[in-house]
Formats: C-alpha cells, structure tokens, sequence
C-alpha cells in the first residue's frame, strides 16, 4: 500500500496470519477491482505531487496558516481535477481526502451547496444569471441560515427582509443582536455573496422564512457593502482553516430579483405568491444529512485503522514474569474496547450505503410531487444521521484514549479526526431534535397500527408479539439478534405511546404529554436506529457478493455488533424477561468469544479500509509500523524547537532566579 | 458574585425562585463563611490586577504565545502568592485558577513533584545541596519516566544507568529508539535538570528502576549540555503551554551522589544497598492520584455552570404554536443530560473529599512502615482516579454538546475544559489498569470471603446475600439505592471469580484464567466504585452539618445520581431480577420527577459552586447570562479579523477567478 521502509515485524506477521484476503473486502467496500485501482491511482498522483508536499504540517501551522493553506490546496485540487476530468463524486473525494484529509475547504458549501441551491431554488431567468457567475467563482457564497439566537428553530430566525414595492426592493436588517447571522462557513473572509434566510414581510404582512441572494462584499476590493459588518467568528474546537463567519445587516437594500424565486414569488406590486408545496425546499437538506452517515463512519474507520495498528506495534507489560511483553491488542481490554468500535465502523458504513441508496431510489418520486416516501426518508436520514455521529464521535475519543499518552498527541492524527467529526452531532439538525422527530414519526405509526392501518415498510416489525420470547441459542443465530433488537423497539415504543396516553388521560394536553415523556421517545427512538443499523448489517452480510471467507469475517463483525450492543443496552432488552437468564450467559460469554475470534483478522481488517497513510496523517497509524521513528520525528520537528532557547527564559525565568526576583515584580 | 452590567432577565428570575440560599452550599463546599469570604478575597485581587489582564485571551494566542504567556503568567502568581503571604495549597490554587485557568503552568511538575520527591527521596546531604537551588529556582527541574516505548510498565523502563566504579559515576543512555524520553512536563524547553527514571546496573546486576538527578542544560546559557539531545514533542490535544519534552542521552556520565538514596544505595565500589521496603517509593504517586477526582470533578462542575446557564438563557422553538420560545433547560431532554452530571460532579466532589481525608488519616502510618492500609488505600485512590476521570471527562463533553453550535466555539470554554480534563484517564496510571489493581484488590478479598478471614472496611457489604430482593419502594429510599449497588457489585465480583475458577479449571494458568476474565473484571471494579461514590454521597448529604432546604435539593441530586445509575446500567442490575417489574417502573418513573423536582434549583445550584466568570472563561457561562453580546465582542476580536481582507484573497482566489486560473497552475 505505501512505499514504505521496513514494516515492523509484529503487523508484518499479524497480516500473514489473517483467515481472508483482505483485497477481497477492500474491493467489496469500493465496489470493484477497478474502482479501487482508480482510487490507488488517483491517492498516488496526490502522494507524489510536489506542490502539495509544501509548507509545514497541519499540526504546526498557526490558525493564519491553516486558512491560508487551506484556500491554495483546496483550489490546486480543485484545478487538479480538472485537469484530470474526475467528476465523480466519490472519485473527488479521493483526491481531496489523500491531498487535506480533515481540513477545511472554506469554498467547499460554495461549490456544494450554493450551486446545488441556485439550481433548486432559483428560477430559470436567476440560474442564467448566477450560475455562471458561481462557476467562475466571480460570485462566491455560503447559506447565511444561523444566527446568534436560533439554530434550530428556523421558523425562530429574525433576519428580516421587507418588501418595498415604491423601489422593488427588499430591505434587509438583522433587527436585534441575537440576529446576527453567526456560523455560515466562509461567511467571515471567503465570500463576495451570500444566499441570506431571511423573514419576509410584504403587503405588511410575515410571509416565513425565505432565500435571498445578497452581496456583501465588493466584487474587486473584497471589502464589505455599506450596511455590512462581517468578519470571522474566532478559533473553535476545529475547524481552524474555516472562517465561520458572522454578519450584521443594517438597511440593505436588494432588488427584487435577488429573492429565490423558483416557488414563492414576490411580485413587483408586492403580491406574494405561495410555493406549491413548502415539501419541495426539502430535497437538499435530506441530501446532506444522508451524506453525513458515511462520512463519520468514515471518521470511526480512521480512528480504528489507527488504535489497531498502534496496538499491534505497541508492547507493554510482560505476561508472565520476565518474558516478552505483549501486544496490547493481545489484551482482553484493549480488543473489548477496539473491536467493537470496528464492527460499528462497518455497520455504519453500510448505513451509510443504505441511506444514500434510499435516496437515489426514493427522491425522483418526491421531486415529482409524489410524497409517499418523504415520511420514511425523513425519519430514516434524521435517525441515521444522529444515531451515526454520536456512536462514531464518540467511538473516535475511544480509540484515542486506548493509544494512551500518543494518543493525545496530534502526532497520532485522532485529536484532529475528533473535532473533525463531533460537530456532525450538531449541525444539519441537533441529534436530539432529530431523534424527537424521529419517535414522532413512530408515534405516528404506532396509532396506524393501534388502528389497524397499513404500516411503513421499515416498521413492518411493530406488528410482532411482545409476548414471545427470544429464539437466542448457543449458535447465537444473527435472526435472533434482529428480533431481538425489534423487540425492545416495540416494546419501547409502545412503552413511549402509552406514558403520552397516561399524560393526556391525567388532562392535560397532547403537547405537554409529548413533553413529558420525550426521554422515553428518545430512547424508543434510539432503539429503532440501533435496530435498524443491525438489520441492515446482518442483510449486507447475508446477501451481498462476498467470497466465504471474508463474509466469515463479516459476520463475525456483525455478530458482535449485535451482542455487544445487547450487552451494553440490556436493561432495555431483558426487563420484560426477553431473555432468559442462561440466555443472557450465553450472549455475556459469546461477546469474548468474539473478541477472540476476530483477534487475528484485526490488523487485515483495518487494512482492508485501505486509507494511504496520507489520509490517516497519524505517527500511530502507519502501514510501516514504525511509530516510535514517527513520533521523534515529529517532535524534532515541533516549531517551538526552532529556537534552542525560548525568549521566555531570557525574560522571564533567569530574573525569576535572582533573589529579588526583580524583573517579575516589574512585569 | 461578578460586578457586572444586567442580569439576563431569565436568569434573574432562576435565582429568585430557588427553594434554598445558594450561600450555605456554597459555605459547605468550601469549608465555612470565612474561607467562602478568603476566596472571594483572593480572586478579586486577580481580577483587578492590571498586569494579569494584559494580551490576548487564551483561545486567541499561537502554541508559542501560549507557552510564553504561561511562564509569565504563573511566575507573577508565584510572587503574587509569597508577596501576600499565602501558603494553603487550596488558597494558592484560588489565585492560580482565577489568573490562568486550564493554562498550563511549566514549573507545576517542579514545585509540585520535585521538591516534595527531594523531600522524599534524596538524603540528607542530597536535600542540603538540591533543596536551596531548586527553591531559589537556580535548578529547574521535572520528573522523566515515561519513554517512547513505555508508560504504563514502569519496570520496562530502558533508560539505563551503569555504575562505573573507577570514575565513581554512573553512565546514562538511551539505547534504543524507544527508550527515548518523551512526554515528561517541561522537559523540552524549561528545565535544567531532570529526575530521570532508569535500570540501575551495578557489579554486572540489573538493580531495577532508581532515580537519578541529571543536569540537562546549562545554568547559564541554557543550551543543553553534550550528549543530551531535548527538545520539545509538538502540538498536542491540548496543554499546548507546556513543553511536554523528549530526551536522548547518549553517555552521559554524572557523580555517584546524583542517585536519590535516601532508600536504595550505591556505594562508591559499586555495592548495591537494598531499599528496606519497596512500598515507601509510593506515597506521593498516591497522593498525585488522590488529587485527581476533586480536579477532574471540578472540570466537571464548570462545564455544568456553564451549559446550565446558557440553558437557562438559551430559548429555542415554541411550546404551542404562536407562543413564546421555551428556555432549552425546560426541554426534558436537556434536563436529562445535564442533571444527571449536576448530580456527578457533586458526587464526584464528595469522593475527592473522602479520599482526601482517607489519604491525610492514613498515610502519617503507612510512612512509619504500618502497611494494614495501604491496598484499600491504593485500591481506592486508583479506582476513584479512573472512574472519575472517565465519568467527568465525558460529562464535559456531553455538556459541550448541549450547548449545541456555541458549545463547538471556544468562545464557550468548553473545548479547552475537556482537553485538560481528559489526559487525567490516562496520566498516573491508565485507567483500564488502575481498573483492574481495582479488581484485583476485589479478587483478594473474595478469597478471603471464601475462606471466612475478615475483610477490609470498605468491601464489608461483599457478605451480602444475593439472593436478597431489592427494598425499593415508591420512597425510593437512599438506602435502598446504595443496597442495590452492593448487590450489584458483589454479584459482578462473584461472577469474575466464578470466570476465572472455570479457567483454572479447564487446565489454564492463574494468569491465562486472568487474562481471559479482564473484561468481567472491569465490570466488577468499575461497579465497585460506583457504589462506593454512591453511598459516599449518600452519607455525605445524611450525615454533614447542613441545613434543612439544602439537605432536601443535595438529596435530591443524590438520589438522581443513584437512579439515573441504575437505569444506565440497569442490565447489570437486573439480571438476576433484584428487582422486579414494578420496581423498574418506579425507578424509570422517578428519574424524570426528580429531573422535575431539580429544575427550579439548577441555576442555584451551579451558582452555588461560586465560580468566578475569570475561572470560567466562557462567553455561554457568563454569571450574568449576556451570552449573545459576548460572542459577538468574541468574534469581532477574532485575530483573523485583523486583516479586512485576507492575504489568500489576493494570492490564490483572485486568480482562481481569471479564466485561465493561471496563478493555481503555477503554485
């Protein structure tokens, strides 16, 4: 996989004695041979480009550097593609991934988001105008849709935009402070435009949020508008290249023609006219949360190729007196922790696939005006994306902590990868709220099924017979761990319907009975994701083309997905007595024996994800092995050993060692 | 508490309904009305200094800033510290906090670790000779265990130090890669001397690990001496103050009397004099791990402040349509999440009261060589380090993520508390092993159950008969709570016992059984302190001198910590049904009353831990809830805004936006 030096001697004999081959899922996971040589082409052209070896590495860079390096190396990789004609998206990424894995691309909503939105939502006569502009990069926006004082309740936003049909113009005004737009990415220094949310008052009357395309910044000076306060919003967890921005709007006047007009229309008199269905400004953000499921599975992955190499190489403690220390991969501990964080890193990825695929299938139709499927769609992109970014963020500072004191050193690549991935529980809707309308979508169906109504396809399984108890035997069947999960689901689910029942049979109302029970939605919610995530596991390796031996290893995987989940949740599933207690036995015992069973797959395994150490950017995660070499190379490196001595001693510690101490008493 | 402008009008009116005066918490948190008024004393006397409020704030300053403004800063509070007489360790660490909290301080490890090791450690002569310099700070000096290679197996430590017998000195090296040095605080760039960790070899014997004083940079000059390579080992998650250091040293040769011998000897031909006991090198690594939880429960504690706060101002999405948006902390949810770790960092505080206290009662025995003690002591201050350290920097991040987009900036102050809360799961001592000397202490004393002997006073409740049923009534009694944890605990002992006697029997080694049982263990050693900071609390608000309206909300968090326990973990306490199905009902259905009972208090509950805004550094945490107004002055003093236009505008968008991108193709 890379060119490397020697590989250590302990990962180079834990890849020989793997039971599969681990091209075999690499190419299962990219879709194809061919897929995959395109993808090792495409990292290699990366690796061995001169211009991108520039500069020091991310870790060392001031915040200044970071946004600086950020911009040139986005829009080299940009011309790069170009150049190459890659226009897939996956392909795209491949090179972005291999050239800035984890940094910013403070034109990266522009690029997806801005075009995507003026194709969508703009009319024919606004496209002609704006895309050029957007694809030449004369225009540049970000989607100002945050402000100060409301994230989540968009109907909240308090932007306004007032129509004033004497000069067709809408005027524009961040009224109070909590207005101020504060987090658009790129908003701060990138962009010459943005495309504003904004409340829209016309014939006096508050028409809801609406999109307008707004100026903010000279086209050649790139300095702001009149009216225009704008600037970045300080340094956060991560995210340093990105100038999240904040802005501050005082009497802006557009034109009219700078409303997004594909649906609602304002005309020139004033009249408002209403979008056909307020479901078709839908489509865009679905899109990216479906997106978002992958892409922290991804995280988790990295994460995990890491901590298993690491743990692979690393030696600590010897197990009998005076002999060899052990692999700390050799330890019941470490693999109880790691493996099943592997196991979920492939659940999720085939969450990801899932949902990504439900979507090709489903939106044409929905793009159509035929909304059947908006409900499930909704509800199954909300839950996967929360489900996913807290189980793989959190999964991320896991497997830090088991690379110990390295761990915690950007040297090993996870403190970046963490705050690369934990805003995914936040942004593109909070993981709560996302789950509270998920569980809303299962009281829905819930009452269908009290009513005898046909039911969604992905909660067919509400139907089952609480009363019937697991299958689970020895074999610990991967069925029996799906019912099991759709169990507890029902049964949670149920539990949720009737506190809310109880609530309003006490008087009050369906509003405060929601309210009064939302920590039991949640956590019928949560199941249902959690079910759903085993099911589809289970299904991927059932199913799919796999040679037999790697859908053995697969399976192993799946399985312990699905036992340790039990294992940690088992409140929830035994309380109605589920399980019985040898039952229980059986699953607490088959957790170890899983772990034993996938011990010599672990280093192929994360081989398999087959991320070039470019991607990985870790001391610890190395193909090569060779981590104690990496990390006094790093800190050879480290920017604060360029001078010998630092000024502080000439200033501060050699006065502090007079006896008077003189110098800090005149600081 | 903060002479500040006005007070968010929300949270006025939090403070005016609560049911107790947040002052006697407070005086009860910190020992009585006369250190309460000390200690307000002493952080106003920071706030007002003018020197401390010079430069950028924290989040705004590059690594090399930060290291700079680090030795300043603590120096001043040093001399601050002596100019005003003030010697208690809880007082000096008022001033510390308030002028640089969660800053790395660089000479901490020297006057908290060095000092007290000379005291310890060196013989008299020794302390004659390093006690002066090192107080006067002439040396400057750290403590360098861990190497590249070894962290946690102390014995594998590859340092060595070989007794040469003609020159009467010892020769240092680091013979491999691995035996490198590396992470010791300090050590890259502040001190001159260190505590070195190494393998005495004397008469041809390996003689172990013995410390050694090693001068590393010249008095003077500074630079380091010849065969000494150090430097600092680069950006990490966080302490980026600190010159977290490397060290290699090749042949260094340095004068017999710079072994510490006040234990163990080497004569001037190379005899090797034994230590009369090996646990006296213990006392200040336990004293170090005692300080731990009250630490990481006050990184807790100030993230609460925080996030509640910012709850209690924060309004998102109406209740019934058309009416006001509802504070976040009235969303059950977000009670869910937060109350919960109200309750923990309170418990949590507690246990770092007791084990204080335990330390303090009985080290004075342990040192005069009286060891009955010393493995409850150890098994505790070790189980209570890694549990709480887990717990709380968790905690910090579920706190940060309920703070939702804000909560991702700096300008929150909670990123930078998780950073310096998290190391603590892996400095003196990674958790999973402290975990399991836990376990293995537990593991003794069922033996010692098994065989009728007496047991240690703080695992009495292990003769408990498990086939006992819970007491729980609707009353949810403290003690029915603390009951539930024994028999939990004593039920997951007996089962690891029970684990590895099956492996013995099966033919396998006592350690082979260990190895295979480590994950059942676990179990029992992290329920084990669980229950232990349980009945602490529990005792803490039955038996301590408070008054009424404060006992009534303590315990009321205390039973929420209790409940919230169990139903988390409620698997483990369930399965061989302690409580049957009713009682589980009764539980679930008092966490949300007590999220209920809790609501009303919570301001004044955070409140009462008497945070000033200087310890909290945080635009969401502010004591008088200006959030908005403060994130705003935040962003607009963000150092990227310096510039109106960045130099990336000019150098790489503007030619990506020519036709030809000609500047992009040259770079």
């Amino acid at each position: 996989m890379e060119a490397s030096s020697e590989v250590n001697s302990d990962l180079a004999r834990e890849r020989s004695r793997a039971t599969f081959d681990k091209e075999n899922l690499t190419n299962f996971l990219y879709g194809g041979p061919a897929a995959v040589r395109k993808k090792r082409y495409l990292e290699n052209i990366i690796k061995q480009d001169p211009v991108l070896q520039r500069g020091r590495r991310w870790a060392f860079q001031s915040r200044e550097e970071r946004a600086d390096t950020g911009v040139w190396k986005h829009l080299y990789v940009d011309k790069l593609q170009a150049d190459l004609g890659v226009t897939d998206v996956k392909e795209r990424a491949y090179l972005r991934d291999a050239a800035a894995a984890h940094e910013g691309y403070v034109l990266g909503l522009h690029f997806g988001m801005i075009i995507p939105t003026i194709k969508n939502q703009a009319s024919e006569e606004q496209q002609k105008k704006w895309l050029p502009m957007a694809e030449s990069m004369r225009m540049i926006a970000t989607y100002a849709q945050t402000e100060l004082g409301h994230g989540t309740f968009i109907r909240g936003l308090e932007t306004t935009a007032t129509y004033d049909p004497k000069t067709e113009e809408f005027i524009l005004n961040t009224p109070t402070l909590s207005a101020i737009k504060y987090w658009p990415g790129g908003l701060g220094k990138t962009v010459n435009h943005c495309v504003l949310m904004a409340q829209l008052f016309t014939e006096g009357v508050s028409r809801g949020i609406h999109m307008f395309m707004v100026q903010v910044r000279d086209l050649d000076s790139h300095l702001p508008l009149p009216g225009i306060e704008i600037g970045d919003i300080g340094p956060k967890f991560g995210f340093e290249e990105m100038d999240n921005g904040y802005l501050k709007i005082d009497n802006v006047r557009i034109p009219r023609e700078n409303m997004l007009m594909k649906y609602s229309k304002v005309l020139k008199d004033g009249t408002y006219q209403q979008p056909p269905s307020d479901k078709l400004a839908y489509g865009s953000m679905v899109l990216l949360r479906c997106s978002i499921t992958a892409s922290v599975a991804k995280c988790l992955a990295e994460a995990c190729v890491i901590s298993i190499r690491y743990s692979a190489v690393r030696r600590q403690t010897e197990i009998s007196p005076g002999g060899e220390e052990a692999q700390i991969l050799d330890y019941q501990t470490q693999q109880y922790h790691l493996f099943p964080l592997l196991a979920t890193s492939f659940a999720m990825q085939f969450a990801g696939n899932f949902i990504d695929d439900f979507y090709r299938e489903k939106y044409p139709d929905i793009a159509k005006g035929r909304f059947d499927f908006l409900p499930q769609l909704h509800a199954m992109s909300a839950g996967l994306k929360a489900f996913s970014a807290w189980t793989c963020s959190a999964g991320v500072e896991t497997c830090r902590q088991c690379c110990g004191g390295h761990g915690y050193s950007h040297a090993s690549g996870l403190p970046k990868i963490y705050v690369d991935c934990t805003p995914a529980c936040t942004y593109e809707g909070e993981n709560m709220v996302l789950m509270l309308q998920v569980a809303r979508f299962l009281m829905k169906e819930y009452s269908k099924l009290m009513n005898g109504q046909p039911l969604s396809s992905v909660v067919q399984f509400l139907k089952c017979d609480l009363t019937k108890k697991s299958c689970m035997t020895e074999e610990v069947a991967l069925k029996c761990l799906v019912l099991a999960y759709q169990h507890r689901v029902t049964r949670l689910v149920a539990d949720a319907a009737n506190c809310i029942q109880d609530i309003i049979g006490e008087g009050k109302s369906q509003q405060e009975a929601w309210n009064s029970c939302t920590v039991r939605l949640f956590w019928a919610a949560r199941a249902f994701c959690h079910a759903f995530v085993v099911e589809n596991f289970v299904n991927t390796v059932s199913e799919k083309h796999l040679d037999e031996k790697t859908r053995e290893v697969l399976t192993s995987l799946c399985r312990l997905y699905g036992v340790h989940g039990i294992i940690t949740n088992l409140g929830e599933f035994i309380q109605d007595d589920f399980f019985n207690s040898e039952q229980i036995q059986i699953l607490s015992h088959t957790l170890t024996v899983l772990l034993r069973e996938i011990r010599p797959n672990a280093v192929a395994l994360v081989d398999a994800y087959d991320f070039p150490d470019t991607v990985l950017q870790s001391c610890l995660g190395r193909f090569d092995g060779q981590v104690y070499k990496a990390l006094y190379d790093y800190a050879k490196s480290s920017p604060l050993n360029e001078k010998e001595v630092l000024d502080s001693y000439y200033k501060y510690i050699k006065p502090a060692q007079m006896p008077n101490k003189e110098l800090i008493s005149r600081l």
